[in-house]
């Protein structure tokens, strides 16, 4: 954990932005798969761990700005407890590490909450995403499900601390997105025509363990790469085919980093597989030489997508100007998701507080199909750290369904995009430091032009 | 997944078993990390698995034998989602794999039940597990978490029929066993003086995955073998040091494997490792021959804890009678632990359903420490698979705790004991199927004697 000054000024800034009031942050507990003393890896909230920093399951912790209180809500653990599971610091000296003086048993939260809501106090608590998370405020606070939509004033005041990351979480960042890339590279490395695709996942993900790190979401790694959500590792790799891999490491501190990399199975790519990437890499270098501070990020996103028609038009899949394909959202029917998105302490930063605030300042989103799916539209600013991640795709069944109903006849040949069905998808992704004057990359540098990836193969 | 017989038979059987009443499966939904869509990989729940083979997030499942009726409640994609997701087979198709005819859209399961409570038919669940569970049961039938208790007859039934594993459950469980043999021995070819624990683990890992196989549990990689439960893997290993590994692999079906086996990070045992090791391996190889249909296992448990003093007696570090010392429960400052659990779907399997149905057939569990932590106390009978992992540990803080209460000062030397205080603890464990003549390991041997653990090193 970094030291307690760091936790004790966040929270400190945290309180004189919202000013009143009692802030409730529900850590995160164990999740058993197939009965409860057999759980996933323990995954702390990453709010609690920005605030708090204590990666451990069974706590909760108030701040009562109004009574300037800062208690956190957990147990010490049973002489028992110490004989099955070693000696370890009692929950007072980690408390203390964090700057928390003040502790109460965890059974004590429901009345200490009570006492609050009988003075008129507020109580702010962010959005739930565990069903864990619902027990609790339905128990302690009488909220049902669905009516637990969180403060507004709490997750926005978080959003704007957590949005700019400080020099000690960028060195975590960058130790993440460096073993990212020993992770790609590997795969560089190793992948042949003939093996299994959980056989690449099994070098990749040996990597990241090898660093002490866990993955910060599940890898993709895929011969079917025009699938978006697709996690599944059970083809074989054959001649011809394109690798598409999304992975990433996650650090102890909890930091993420999160990278995207397209190979071909075999040693070069053919000529058909060659001209898609070079679309998509002019889409990738054009949008990273565009970071700056004060760029709308939904800018970057446009002119990636004008990149692509226009390379796409040189190929003859599209037709028409540019600019009128990207606003009208022809370009979608092959890159249908966004640009990127924030990355820190979870691999989409802050998703649980919600894209409208995390992404688009509380802004209204477009509806528009490809658009939509754009996480980050806000101008960007110094200490931001995002993902720069376009893709070209060709998605069968996307491809049969805007072809059946005659949408963008003007922007796309659909009759030579029919040739296309069998191409899969690129997607390559690096991730980016907003700085005063520009953008640096972080972590090492993974392979990107088509020559730089033939190089390792 | 197993032929749709297989499923059709299984709940035939279990509708004979109970007669009546309305039988309610709480599928598991995706778990999110640190946002909902961030996930854990995804494990269904096991008796889900048993009886309806389908292993996707979203379901439900309701066998009304009033009625004769078996039905799946989910929903199918929506074209967005194939889109995103690829096309794949629908939720309908997934049911007649299984022999399912009938399915509706989980929106309906609380009507459905709501009509059934007012017939005045029997609603039987099973113990929920996680929060969703909760959640689900609460919202369902009203009933609140704490009184949620699940169905004494539906537990007695499934337990009645998973408890005997079939041919073709045998093939599965022993396919991970082979794969969790070879996690072992790949971490007694590759461990050496300083390296981290994590880098073992990252090599154990990769034969798993590289086999198609999750992990059955989190993975005991660690130079602090007596620390039972204990997940870190930060510790650089030194010379002199044991290596105690506990883990297994799950294959694709969901049927788990269990190993443990203990390594010296030298090439060979030091003397005093090897005397402590050739009395756990005793304790092991007279558990294992014991092994046959009508002894209850806590006999065999009882068995193990005698070889145990009687080794410990001959280094000195234990005296008197080994009968009356495994009676008043001496032994467990050493052997804290269980013999073992059964194996199946889960590495501890039915653990959800309450260990005392499981284990002990109803009757009540000695309170002794020691011998309360023994999971499996019952007549062995031909088709149980369970594992064999007795255990030695000095374990500085029981050892301190004991010597001060003067605890059974008349069987233990604590004198002697003390010199032993940084020795570690030593665990071997393999699996075996009970038939009807003895007993047969399942999977590969993993090296068991110190001559054969020496071999690989």
């Amino acid at each position: 954990m970094f030291a307690k000054e760091t936790y004790m000024q966040r929270r400190a800034l945290l309180k004189k932005k919202l000013g009143s009031g009692v802030l409730l942050f529900l850590g995160n507990d164990e999740c058993g798969l197939n009965y409860e003393d057999n759980t996933f890896r323990y995954r702390q909230d990453s709010t609690f761990l920005y605030y708090f920093g204590l990666s451990c399951a069974g706590l909760s912790a108030i701040i009562d700005i109004d009574d300037d209180k800062e208690i956190i809500f957990g147990d010490e653990l049973s002489i028992d407890a110490i004989v099955w599971m070693g000696s370890q610091p009692t929950l007072h000296e980690k408390c203390e590490r964090v700057g928390i003086k003040e502790m109460m048993p965890s059974a004590e939260i429901a009345s200490y909450l009570h006492k609050c809501v009988q003075k008129g106090k507020a109580i702010h608590y962010l959005p739930p995403y565990r069903p864990e998370h619902k027990l609790k405020l339905m128990d302690w606070l009488g909220i049902p499900p669905a009516r637990q939509d969180g403060s507004i004033p709490f997750i926005r005041a978080v959003i704007a601390q957590r949005s700019y990351k400080s020099e000690e979480e960028i060195v975590e960042i960058e130790k993440a997105c460096d073993v990212t890339a020993d992770m790609h590279i590997t795969a560089m490395k190793v992948l042949r025509p003939e093996m299994y695709e959980y056989e690449v996942v099994a070098e990749m993900n040996r990597v990241a363990e090898a660093n002490n790190c866990e993955l910060s979401f599940a890898t993709i790694a895929t011969i079917n790469g025009q699938t978006l959500h697709n996690h599944y590792h059970g083809n074989l790799v054959k001649p011809g085919d394109l690798f598409l891999i999304d992975a990433g490491a996650e650090v102890e501190m909890g930091y993420a980093g999160d990278m995207s990399s397209t190979i071909p199975a075999d040693k070069k790519f053919t000529q058909r597989q060659r001209e898609v990437y070079e679309i998509q890499n002019a889409m990738h270098l054009e949008s990273v030489k565009a970071l700056r501070p004060g760029i709308p990020y939904m800018d970057v996103y446009e002119l990636s997508a004008r990149v692509m028609v226009d390379g796409m038009k040189a190929l003859g899949l599209m037709k028409g100007n540019a600019e009128d394909a990207v606003r009208e959202g022809a370009h979608a029917l092959f890159y249908p998701h966004g640009l990127g998105h924030m990355m820190g302490l979870d691999v989409h930063d802050m998703e649980n507080l919600g894209e409208l605030w995390v992404g688009y300042n509380g802004q209204p989103k477009s509806t528009q199909f490809g658009r939509k799916s754009q996480r980050l539209a806000i101008p960007l600013e110094p200490g931001f750290v995002h993902t720069v991640e376009p893709g070209i795709y060709f998605i069968p069944e996307l491809i049969d369904m805007w072809k059946a109903e005659k949408k963008f006849t003007d922007f796309i040949n659909y009759d030579k995009v029919e040739t296309y069905k069998d191409f899969g998808g690129i997607r390559n992704e690096e991730d980016y430091l907003i700085t005063e004057t520009g953008a640096r990359r972080l972590g090492k540098k993974i392979p990107l032009t088509p020559e730089e990836v033939e190089a390792l193969r």
